[in-house]
């Protein structure tokens, strides 16, 4: 069994070793693997954003656990959803709804005192909850074992807005390793991009140019580009886009067909 | 068998990697885990608290290779250490303190050529020495094959110390991802911080407020909390106490009973 | 089977594990290594060195899956190495330039679409290309059947060159996490440093000190020492010597035999 991680963490503290040795002290035959560890601290909106584009590369029946948490210790739910052949556990705090906007799904409450630690802390659910749960998942514990079917969970949306006949007003979901800028406009829900003439407008910036590839462009010159996850970003060849524009996530960007 | 790895190597040479290599070649089923390789460079004391906060989660034979190691090359001794039923290599510098103060303890120095690699090198340690105990340790070989036991072994004492009747002074173990300032006073030795009214003293701060979660704060607030690893903490909701103090590791502490 | 990665993705973004998720769909028994992702954007020189120094300390048949790959989506080759005994998956650019140094090497063009994804994507052929060439041999399938054998894959030299009867002119290869400079003067090329006076010029420093250990010199004392790699570096004890020195990676290095 597969049990991914994603937490606000980072790798200089003993947190996430700490999840990883409760997870292999239940079931050792376990197969634990990364998605990021470097979350922004309490970022939940970079979180779904991330666990989004990595879950469906992985294998059915995959747990991922999740752990971005500033409520941790208070009322909010932890939850296990089961999306897409997968599995998904987190506090509820809508970290999973970019995942519950692409695939069916069924959310449960995490309940069942049984699946955590003896004795669970205020201040560090990813090793007294979060960590015990996606293990005794792996280990054949049944989903409806944990708790309850639930409906109110938490959802925020994080698509873009009509703002006039042919404009849309987005937003910068996340700037990436290379500094492209990544928008929330979806080649999926836009496929006109690729047929029409558009203006994006981010900072001070117009960009009109779609590009097929990083190299295609001149070195360092803006242009948009459908990204590896199907989104629109502004990029620059062997440059940080986000440095030259001075914008970063959350920053709006508006997309116009010309 | 599963090997685990603390170092102060980063993540951006081939270091880390290297001693994978080797641990693979010799001991092709073990599963490895990190528990960080980004302890400041040559920071035996804050190791020496990261080892010992997550070395308990694990299951039991687990084998934990901690290398900071400022003294490569020089006469000080590799050791193998058997501590609550884990195991621990690493140089004898100081960095297993905080484990021999948790759990009963041996300590064997590594003196057995045959466990190392054939030709050992004077600046790295962690591939030709380290690595390759930690992997024949984890096919079989015993404790007493590796070296005698050894009791002048190093060990640094990380304790608060009483200053005056109810005034104790004590130190910032490490400062972690959200900023929160972990000090040396344990809960289990300062069982009274639940019950009497307290004043922390750091920098030009002083904190009365002990909390019992991270979201029971007003946003930027300071105050004090047992932490997960049963440490008080010094933190502030959503923010980090380190910049709001402009205190980091090592920075004094002073408890003081009213 | 083995399956190491190296790339300039770093751990921040998800695509890293879209790697890992793509592999472990395809070959869910691989055992995955992380050799570093902190290489610098689109650095392939940086990435030469550091796959060069940890690729001999894996097992037999270890796959290592290389993707730094400014020239994603152009006519840049994928290809699949055979060196010592192990294989590499990388884009044709350069980056396996010191393996094919140090080992006879087998060089073949990836141009069989059965071993890639349905779709391959212009911008992240990591998820499209490398990832699932690297499952596909791990699960048996030979090499031939990725391709032909080329002859004109991309090499670049990185030898130090001689300028006068006893003087050599190279460069810094890599700085290390710990400021140390590492050189591309190799013991094994330049034998004499043990035995002959010397002296390194970089940046205004004439260095004539070859010390044994690390620790042997004054902290903060700049000296050369033949590293772990066998490469001349230029190190302090305790201190960066990077820092000392204002120079990086790319600065020239002079060595003269006196």
């Amino acid at each position: 069994m597969l049990i991914t991680l994603t937490t606000d963490f980072g790798s200089a503290d003993h947190f996430v070793a700490v999840m990883k040795g409760v997870i292999l002290s239940i079931a050792p035959r376990v197969t634990l693997v990364d998605i990021t560890h470097e979350i922004e601290p309490y970022d939940v909106n970079q979180a779904a954003f991330v666990i989004a584009q990595a879950w469906r590369y992985f294998p059915r029946r995959t747990i991922h656990a999740i752990v971005i948490d500033p409520g941790v210790g208070t009322a909010r739910r932890p939850i296990l959803a089961e999306a897409g052949g997968q599995f998904f556990i987190a506090p509820d705090n809508g970290v999973l709804s970019m995942v519950y906007d692409s695939a069916g799904h069924k959310v449960r409450v995490i309940s069942n005192a049984r699946w955590m630690s003896k004795s669970v802390s205020r201040t560090f659910h990813g090793r007294d909850v979060f960590a015990p749960a996606a293990a005794h998942l792996a280990r054949g514990v049944r989903p409806a074992e944990f708790g309850k079917t639930i409906h109110d969970y938490v959802r925020a949306t994080l698509q873009p807005l009509r703002i006039a006949g042919d404009a849309y007003a987005g937003v910068i979901l996340k700037v990436d390793r290379f500094g492209n800028l990544i928008t929330n406009f979806h080649i999926d829900e836009f496929p006109d991009v690729r047929t029409r003439p558009i203006e994006l407008r981010v900072g001070a910036q117009r960009i009109h140019r779609l590009a097929l590839t990083f190299a295609g462009a001149a070195v360092g010159e803006l242009f948009a580009i459908v990204g590896s996850s199907g989104y629109l970003e502004i990029a620059a060849n062997q440059a940080p886009a986000a440095k030259l524009l001075g914008c970063g996530r959350g920053a709006p960007v508006e997309l116009q067909f010309l």
